[in-house]
C-alpha cells in the first residue's frame, strides 16, 4: 500500500469508520487539484465564513478619490457596502433625490458643485478614548471636507467646508470624547480666498490645524464652535490627540518644513528634490484645550467666518511648540496608555518613539534648542525621545496591538510589515507583504483599547497578486493574523473600486444599525419628512403661479405597486415626486427609475424621499421599481405623461386589451381558495413551533400577516363588483387578492424554512 | 487517552511523526472556534484562494441601477473590479476627463445628460456561438442604451441610444457571431417622441426588439446599420438567439400580453393584478436574418432616424410568430445544441421545454391556433412543447451544464435551485439559497460549449445572511459547486454596491488585458492623442480671441513630479490641462486632482487624459497626484495660480525657505554614493540570477534601469552647479538625483524579494 502524499496517508488511517471517507478524500483532492499547502487550509479555516456566518470586526476604509467609504468584515475579507460620501451614487439614490442633494450642495466651493472626493482617514467617535459605535467621519483632501456618517443607517449626514484651507491631508481624527474633529492642512496656501503670487510663500501662505466642534446630541459638526489654529506654511500631514496623561494635547506632523516651491517646468528642481532635503521635520505639538479656552476668551479672529488663532496667541500661551521629527514623516501615532507617540520618516529607517513627559518636561521648563522662523519653539530631540529603532526601508505607519508595548509598522520600501516592542526598542518579526504598504490597521487600533487579533496591510499595488483586469488595478488589502508571536500572513483582498488610503476597524458587535426607518423620514435630516404619505392619502396637485407650473405628487410604494401608476403634468412643469415606502419588512427596498430625466431613488422600508425636475418636453416617460421586491416586481411601473403645454383632452374611452366574463372571476376565486389552503398549511406549521423565539421568523410572520390583510381587502373588492356582475373589475380585483396571497405564501414559506433550517420546535397549544 | 471529537482524535493519530503537530491541532482549534463543520472546511479549501492565486472564472455582473459592471473571480469570490458605464466613477475619472465625458455625452436623451443607468444583462462577444474574450455589453433599462466595454483594457468606450424606446429590459444578448446586439423593449410606448394618451395605448404604443449591428473591426456598434423589429405593446422581456440548427432566429418572450393599463390612483386595480391574469403570455419568435434581408431589400421604414420593419412586413415574410409560454415568465434559454429552449413562468410551477424544430415545422406548415389582435400567428404550446416539468414555485430563470440535457433553474418563490434533466423532463437535486434568487449562471453557461463546475444564484434578498449594514442591504450571490451529482454551496458573497440581475462567466484564460497604453493613448477612441506629450516638450500657452482666454497645459506625469508644476492663469480663463502618464511599469498610475474645480483623472501607463473648466475666479488652487506612487507621492503636487484678469506682476524675487552650503551639498552627495552601494549590492543580486526567466522581474527591472537613468541625468545637474559652485542648486539637484535611487532601490528591492520567493537560480556569467 502506497500513499501519494502525506494527507492520503492521514486519510487512509482514518478512514476505517471514524470519519467520511469520501469528505476527507474530498479535502485531499481539492487540495491537490487547486495547488493548497497546509498553511493555505489554516489560512482558509481562519478566515472562510460559511452562510449566515458572521464577522468579528467590520472595517471602514477610505476608498480615496472614489469619495466613498467601504465597509468589510474581518475576518471573512468580504466587502459588505460601500457608502457615497462626496461622489453621487445611484445605487443609493445619493446626488439623485432632493434630500441627499442638500447634503452634497453642503460641500459646494465658492458655489461649484464637487461630484468627488478624496477620501484618506476615517474616525469613529469615542468616548473615553472607546470606539462607541455612534459616528464615522471621513475627509477629503482635495477640497478640504470632512463629512459625517451616521452607523445607525450607514449613511452620510453632513458635509462641512473648511474655510481656512485649500488642501488638507490629516483629517479625521478625534479627540477621545470626540469634543473635536481634527483637520490638518497639506498643501500651504493663503487663507485669503485670492491670489498670492508664490514668491511671497513665507509671508502669506499658510497652514494649520482646524478642531471642528462635533455636537454629539444632534450627531452634527457645529461650524459655529470650530476653530483653525494658524501653522506655518510646512505641508501639515497626519494628527492624532493624546489620551489618559496626554489629553488636552494633539499632534500633527509635517512634511517640506524647508518650504520649497518647485517649478521643474521653469528649470527648478521638482517639490520632491527641495522637500526632502533636510534631515527633519517638525512635530506639531498644540495643547486644544487650552485653544478651546482662547477662543471663548476672544482671542480668535472670524477668518472667512470661522475663528482662528494666531501661532503668536498660542505660542504665548504655552500652547504651541515644535519637536524635530525624520524627515518626510507619515502618521503619528499615541500609543494605547497616552504615554508615547512613534512617528517614523518615510525617507528613513527608523521609527522615533518620543516621551510625551519628556517633552512636556522640557516645555514647561522652556527647555528650547531655538524657535522656527515663525516664532515657535523647539524641543529638542534629545529632550522627547524614548527610544528609536531601526524597523526597515521607508517605515510609514504605525499600530498598536492589544498586547503591552507591542507595535507593527508599515515599511513601505521594503513591502515588510515590522513587529517590535517600542518599550524596548526592539525588532520581534517581520512579514513580507505584496507590495509597497501604506497604512496598516490594526482592531480598534487607535483607540485605548485595542483588541489585537488581526492586522491589515493597506498594500499601494497589487500588480502579479490577481487575475489582471486592464492598465487600472485593484489595490490589495492582505489580512495578517497577529494572534501568535509571528505574523502570519491569511487573505488577499482586492479593492474593486477607489484608492484606500487608510481604514479603521470597529467591533462588530458595537454596531447594531437600523433595518427600517420610522415611516415617513427623512434620513438625511433625521426627522419625519414633510411629505411623508401614509396609504390612501396618495395625491397629485397641479399649482400654477402665472406661467410657472408645478406638477407635485406625494406617492406611496409597496410590493408590487407605485401609487400613482399615472402622473400627467404639462411641458415645462416642474415636476416633484415624492415617495414614501411602506413597507415595514427587512430588505424590502424599492427604486424609483424614469426614463430620461436622471430621476433614480433608492426608498428604503420607512424612507421618504422626493426627486425634482422639470418636464421641458411633451412626451411619456415610463417608471418602475429598480429593485426586484416581488415576484410582480417587472409589472410595479407606470407612466408619466408629458400633454403639450395647455393640452385640451378629447374625450375617449379606455378600451381594455383583455375582458373578463363570469367563468374569469369564478376562475379566479378557484385559485385564490386553493393558494389560501396552501398558506393555511404554511400557517399551521409556523403556529405550531415555536416562532416567537426566532425574532427573524416573527418579522417575517408579521409582514405575511400585512399581505394577507392587503389581501382580505382585495377580496371584499372583488366581491362587491362581482355583486354587481361587474365582472371586469371582479376579475381583475380577485387578481390583485391573489398577488397579495402569492407575497404571503413567499414569506410565509420563507419563515416555515428558516424555522425548519433552524431546528425550530413543535409547541403545545 | 480521552479526545475532545473525532477531529482531536483523529490529529493525536497522526501527531506521530507524520505532520506537524502544531499545524494540525491550529486547524483544529480553529475550526472549533470558528463553529466550522467538515463541510465548511471543504468548501473553504473549494473557495480559498491564496496570494497570487488566480481565479479559473472571471464573472461580468450588472451593477443594476449603479450604472456599473460587476467584475469578480471564481471560485475566490473576490470583486476585482468595478468597471463605470453608465455612472460618473471618479476613481477610474470617468465623467472627469475630457476623453470619457464625450463617452458619456453620447448617451444623452433628448439633449439632458443622465448620470445613471440601470444595468441588466451583461453578454460577450461569440465566434461561433463561444466566448471569444473581446467585448462585453451591457444595457441600461431606465434610458433604453447598450454600452461597449473592451476587455483589452476594461473600458466602456460607446454608449448607444435606443432612438424607439422608451424603457428595455431585454439587453444584451447577441447573435453566435456577434452580427448583432439584441435589445428588447419592455414598457410600451409610443414610437414617436411626442405624448400619447394612454387610451390609445393598443393602437399607438408598442413594444419591439432591436438588432445592434456590431462592427467588430472597429469593437463599435454601428447605428446606420442597425434594426427595429416592431412588435405588439406587450411588455417583452428577455432575448435569446438561436445557435446551431437555429441559428438565425432569436427569441424574446412578454408578460401583461393582457395590455393592461393601471391606475389605482383612479380606483383600477394596479398594473400588477391586470398584467397578470391571463395564464399565457406570448414568447416572439424573429428570424433575424430575413430581417435583416428584409432591410437591405429596402422594406424598413426610418423611426427617429434607425430602420424599423413592421409587424405586418414581418408576418408576410414569415419571420415572426408567437408562441403561448406560462404568465410572466423571465427569460428564454436556447440549450448549447440550440434545439431546445426553456422558458418558465414566475407564477407558476413549471418549466416549459420548446422544441425548435417542433415550432417550426408548425410554422412552416402555417399550422396557427390563431393570430393576436396585430395579426401575428400563433403556433400551439402542443405543437412546439418537448416537455414540461414541476421544478418548484416562481420558476424563474435557467442555465446549462456541460453535462449533456442537465439545467438549473432558479425558484424565486421557493427560494432554491433546481436542477433538472431536460431531454427527460426529470428533477434531480433541489438545493436551498437564501433568498429569493433572480437570476442564476453558469460557466460559459449562454454559450455552445457550457463549462460546467460552478453555478452562481443571484439572490435578491440578503436579510441575516451577513453582518448588518443599515436598512439598504447588499445583495449576496452564492457559489455553488455543481461539479458531483448533488448540489453544494460553497460561499456567500455580499454585493456592496449596486443590485445585479444577470451576470456572465468566462474562463479566466481567454483575457489576456494589457497592462499599459501606447504612449499619448487616448483609450476611448482607442488612438494616438492628439495632446500626447513627450518628456521635456511640456508647456504651457495662453491664447486670447477677444476677451475670451484660454490657458492650455501639455503636461506630464512620471514619480514623483508633475510638470508642470506652476500652472499661471487669469480668472475667467477657460483652463485646459492634458497630461500624458510617461510610466512604462505596470501599476504606475498617477491621479490629479484640483481644489475647488471638480478636476479628478486617472492617468495610467501611457494614457494621456485631458481636463477643461473655466477658472472662474482669482486664487490659489493646489494640485496634486491622488494614487500613492512612490515614497515621494505627497510631494507630487503643483499650483494653479490664478490671477485676477488683466494682473500686472510686481517684481519679486523669491526666498528660498531654506539655503544651502557646500557642506550641505557634501553630505547629500555622501548620501548618494552610499545608496548607490546598496543598488549596486541588489544589482549584483538580479543579475547573478536568471531573472529574465520572471516577466515581473524583467519589468521591474526595466522600471529600476528607468529610474537610474533619470539619476544619472540629475547627477549631470548637480555636478555642473557645483562646479559653479551655486550650491543651492546643487544641493537641490542632488537631492532629486537621490530621490531617483531611492525609486530604483524600492523598484530592486521588489525584484530582489520577487526573485527570492520565487526560488530563482543562481546562473553562472
Amino acid at each position: 500500500m502506497k500513499f501519494k502524499n502525506l494527507t492520503g496517508f492521514l486519510f487512509a488511517i482514518i478512514s476505517f469508520g471514524l470519519i467520511n471517507v469520501a469528505s476527507a478524500s474530498a479535502l485531499d483532492d481539492v487540495m491537490k487539484a487547486r495547488g493548497l499547502t497546509q498553511k493555505d487550509l489554516l489560512a482558509a479555516a481562519k478566515t472562510y465564513t460559511p452562510t449566515a456566518g458572521r464577522d468579528e470586526f467590520i472595517v471602514f476604509s477610505s476608498g480615496g478619490q472614489s469619495g466613498q467609504v467601504i465597509v468589510y468584515g474581518i475576518p471573512s475579507m468580504r466587502i459588505l457596502k460601500y457608502i457615497a460620501v462626496f461622489t453621487p451614487e445611484p445605487w443609493q439614490g445619493y446626488g439623485f433625490d432632493d434630500e441627499s442633494k442638500a447634503v452634497l450642495a453642503q460641500g459646494k466651493i465658492h458655489g461649484k458643485q464637487i461630484n468627488y472626493g478624496d477620501t484618506h482617514h476615517p474616525a469613529f467617535t469615542e468616548t473615553k478614548g472607546v470606539y462607541d459605535g455612534q459616528y464615522v467621519f471621513i475627509n477629503d483632501k482635495a477640497n478640504p471636507r470632512v463629512a459625517v456618517i451616521d452607523l445607525h443607517d450607514f449613511e452620510t449626514k453632513q458635509i462641512v467646508v473648511n474655510p481656512h484651507f485649500k488642501n488638507e491631508h490629516g483629517g479625521a481624527f478625534v479627540t477621545p470624547n470626540t469634543e473635536y474633529v481634527i483637520e490638518a492642512a497639506q498643501y500651504a496656501a493663503p487663507f485669503a480666498d485670492k491670489f498670492v503670487p508664490l514668491e511671497q510663500f513665507n509671508d502669506k501662505y499658510r497652514g494649520g490645524v482646524t478642531y471642528w466642534k462635533f455636537d454629539r446630541k444632534k450627531g452634527r459638526i457645529d461650524k459655529s464652535k470650530s476653530f483653525t489654529v494658524e501653522l506655518p506654511p510646512y505641508s501639515q500631514d497626519l494628527s492624532d490627540a493624546g489620551k489618559g496623561p496626554s489629553d488636552g494635547w494633539s499632534f500633527t506632523n509635517s512634511f517640506c518644513s524647508e518650504r520649497y516651491v518647485g517649478g521643474i517646468e521653469r528649470g527648478r528642481p521638482p517639490f520632491e528634490a527641495g522637500c526632502s532635503q533636510k534631515d527633519t521635520d517638525f512635530l506639531q505639538v498644540i495643547n486644544w484645550k487650552k485653544a478651546a479656552e482662547l477662543v471663548a476668551g476672544g482671542k480668535a479672529k472670524k477668518v472667512n467666518g470661522m475663528d482662528m488663532l494666531s501661532m503668536k496667541t498660542m505660542v504665548d500661551a504655552g500652547a504651541l511648540f515644535l519637536v524635530p521629527e525624520h524627515k518626510s514623516p507619515h502618521g503619528v501615532m499615541m500609543n494605547p496608555t497616552g504615554k508615547f507617540l512613534i512617528v517614523s520618516g518615510k525617507l528613513d529607517s527608523h521609527a522615533t518613539v518620543y516621551s510625551f513627559e519628556k517633552m512636556m518636561k522640557a516645555h514647561k521648563a522652556k527647555k528650547y534648542e531655538g524657535k522656527d522662523p515663525y516664532g515657535i519653539p523647539i524641543v529638542s530631540l534629545k529632550d522627547s525621545v524614548h527610544v528609536q529603532v531601526e524597523v526597515g526601508l521607508g517605515p510609514l505607519h504605525t499600530q498598536y496591538d492589544s498586547k503591552e508595548c507591542i507595535a507593527y509598522t508599515s515599511i513601505y520600501v521594503d513591502s515588510v510589515i515590522t513587529k517590535w516592542d517600542y518599550c524596548k526598542g526592539k525588532v520581534l518579526d517581520k512579514l513580507s507583504i505584496h507590495y509597497n504598504v501604506g497604512h496598516l490597521m490594526s482592531m480598534e487600533g487607535d483607540s485605548v483599547t485595542p483588541k489585537g487579533k488581526y492586522l491589515v496591510a493597506l498594500n499601494k499595488l497589487s500588480i502579479d497578486r490577481f487575475n489582471p483586469v486592464g492598465p487600472l488595478h485593484p489595490q490589495n488589502h492582505q489580512l495578517i493574523d497577529i494572534s501568535g508571536d509571528k505574523m502570519q500572513l491569511l487573505y488577499d483582498m482586492p479593492v474593486p473600486l477607489g484608492e484606500p488610503h487608510y481604514a479603521a476597524a470597529i467591533s462588530a458587535d458595537k454596531l447594531k444599525p437600523a433595518v427600517r426607518y420610522k415611516s415617513g423620514w427623512n434620513s438625511r435630516t433625521d426627522s419625519i419628512s414633510p411629505f411623508k404619505t401614509r396609504a390612501g392619502r396618495e395625491k397629485t396637485v397641479r399649482n400654477c403661479e402665472g406661467d410657472k407650473c408645478t406638477t407635485e405628487v406625494w406617492g406611496t410604494l409597496i410590493r408590487s405597486h407605485i401609487t400613482p401608476e399615472i402622473i400627467e403634468a404639462e411641458a415645462g412643469d416642474t415636476v416633484i415626486i415624492h415617495l414614501t415606502n411602506l413597507e415595514r419588512a427587512q430588505d424590502e427596498t424599492h427604486g424609483f427609475a424614469m426614463y430620461g430625466q436622471n430621476v433614480n431613488l433608492s426608498v428604503e422600508p420607512g424612507k421618504t424621499v422626493s426627486a425634482t425636475f422639470v418636464a421641458d418636453r411633451e412626451g411619456v416617460f415610463p417608471y418602475y421599481c429598480t429593485e426586484f421586491c416581488s415576484a410582480l416586481h417587472l409589472e410595479m411601473q407606470g407612466y408619466l405623461l408629458v400633454k403639450p403645454k395647455g393640452y385640451k383632452a378629447v374625450k375617449t374611452k379606455m378600451v381594455e386589451g383583455q375582458t373578463y366574463t363570469k367563468a374569469d372571476y369564478d376562475k379566479q376565486v378557484k385559485t385564490n381558495i386553493a393558494t389560501q389552503a396552501v398558506i393555511n398549511g404554511v400557517v399551521k406549521f409556523i403556529t405550531e413551533r415555536n416562532y416567537k423565539d426566532f425574532p427573524t421568523a416573527v418579522a417575517l410572520v408579521e409582514d405575511a400577516t400585512d399581505q394577507l390583510g392587503f389581501a382580505a381587502t382585495w377580496q371584499k373588492k372583488s366581491e362587491a363588483s362581482a355583486k354587481a356582475k361587474d365582472w371586469q373589475n371582479a376579475t381583475l380585483q380577485a387578481g390583485q387578492w391573489w398577488q397579495y396571497q402569492v407575497k404571503a405564501a413567499d414569506i410565509g414559506i420563507r419563515a416555515k424554512s428558516y424555522l425548519e433550517q433552524n431546528k425550530a420546535k413543535k409547541i403545545k397549544k
